[in-house]
């Protein structure tokens, strides 16, 4: 069974509500660009290194008694499988999580360390979205997709929620224009839906800025089949989805694409500065302004969406220049 | 003049209140180490980096009117003198830094940009020591030791209150055993007077644990002449002060020693488990417990003091294995 629902701004707000029970807010940084304060949501320092818990959360806690005895499947070889795994594991609820054969071993360790069951598929020959959708079918689970999903966008929102209650209570007043990182366009679209006053700036790698292009557009654009190679894996996405993209359409959301080395600057900036770790797709959103491809201006928030790195890479970034 | 003042608990509490006032808690994260549920205390992300704002800020804000017209002074080419620019800045009372003519740049310009004056002295025929206190003399400045002072320990103990009462809040109770680096000792000294029914371990890197051997000697012992080079640079105190050495010797503190390797480890295990930049001197207590050093218990609280790094030799730390 499909439940069709668009993301709203009440959904947002109740998302929050529900989140700030189980999670305290992510810290709220303020440091000056260019001598202009600028905000900084570390959603790197949530549980499992990225805002994917709050749309999990979300959905995991909207499901029925039934629903949750059958559990949940999702497929992800990254941030969102540990989202899930996370809401499940506190909600006792059983999760499956549909992997590649050849994801990294410590991003398959830390989704087992969480309770979930992994089950492995051949990229080259096999379908996660076929395999997922047939193991939910086969056991009445509930497929809970990464950004393609009312929950999933009004959980992510609450980011913004708690940012803005964050930068009012330092007199910053509420965010004026939130620039975040983007790859199927949930935690974007939901913050959208949770700033309505403030201007939405997406952010995505070079080459795989197909939310940019689609909002010049207006219409859904895919990542060409020759995209570039890129650090960002969080932001690996070959289509954004219909609800997304609405959102985002709706308010006249710009995009603007950054490259590899301008995201490489930006994680050194976010450790020498504000001594936080951000991956690549993390740090887009910063990359953008750092790179004076969004002009600074008095509030504005810039969120740092994870934080989970491959420490070789890391270590190559910090030292690059 | 010089006040001779013994810290106390209750001096700790005044700071803890006085802090609160102008900085949110920093987080404190939990998560286990071999099975066991363990508590860090995130001072890297205090502003300036370090734990070092706690201190200068309880020991500015008790200046009369007049010392404030008379200014601050201070020596360190580090985190202490970060601080006290830091508080100086808040408070319009006008701060000299000493440091040596061959600090990094960076050092210097960010205490430059925290509105301090600079005072550069040759570190190879002058004394920082003589240079500040003769500053300090012509000028009616208050000098503001970075750990000699009863204010700045109970400035720093203030971070112990606040992991208590974090701790408290997430069902874990008040730590049993604190572990926290230990430079001259502020730091340390100020936790174990905010927990007095906590074990304190107090950890160095090899060749600079003089505290350690002090308060296994129950005598003040120097750093040899020798020591090897440490990438510490923050835990580089060639002697302890009785201050500092009285509370944790009542106390029955025990000391570790850490090698560069472990803290190198250490700081790799930070940013991969919690995504946070801890510097090398930052991360002594998490390399004690994470070598086996520290028996790890539940209650344990592990202080992260730190996060200032050279981008370079800290790209090597996450790539060396």
């Amino acid at each position: 069974m499909t439940i069709l629902r668009q993301p709203t701004r009440a959904g947002v707000r109740d998302a929050a509500a529900k989140i700030a029970l189980i999670l305290p807010p992510t810290p709220l940084f303020v440091l000056p660009i260019n001598g202009v304060d600028v905000a900084f949501k570390a959603e790197s320092l949530q549980p499992v290194g990225a805002f994917k818990v709050r749309g999990a959360w979300h959905r995991l806690t909207a499901l029925g008694s039934e629903a949750r005895v059958r559990g949940v499947v999702a497929f992800s070889s990254g941030n969102h499988a540990q989202g899930v795994a996370w809401a499940a594991k506190r909600l006792g609820i059983a999760a499956t999580i549909v992997m590649p054969s050849d994801a990294p071993r410590v991003k398959v360790e830390s989704t087992l360390a969480l309770g979930a069951e992994v089950v492995t598929y051949d990229r080259a020959t096999e379908s996660r979205e076929t395999i997922a959708a047939r193991l939910a079918e086969a056991r009445g689970s509930t497929l809970v997709p990464s950004f393609d999903d009312a929950w999933i966008i009004e959980g992510q929102g609450s980011a913004g929620l708690e940012a803005a209650a964050q930068m009012t209570a330092l007199g910053l007043g509420s965010p004026v224009r939130a620039v975040v990182p983007c790859g199927g366009g949930g935690l974007s679209a939901g913050i959208a839906l949770a700033l309505p006053d403030a201007a939405i700036t997406v952010v995505e790698p070079d080459g795989w800025d197909d939310m940019k292009r689609s909002l010049e557009a207006s219409w859904i654009l895919p990542v060409a089949d020759d995209a570039p190679p890129t650090a960002c894996d969080a932001l690996m996405t070959k289509q954004v989805s219909p609800l997304t993209f609405d959102v985002l359409s709706r308010r006249d959301a710009t995009g603007v694409a950054v490259s590899e080395a301008e995201t490489a600057a930006a994680q050194r900036w976010a450790a020498e500065k504000l001594r936080l770790v951000v991956e690549p797709g993390g740090a887009v959103a910063l990359a953008a302004v750092l790179a004076g491809k969004v002009a600074v201006k008095a509030g504005m928030l810039v969120v740092l969406s994870g934080g989970n790195v491959d420490l070789a890479a890391y270590g190559r970034a910090m030292t690059q220049t």
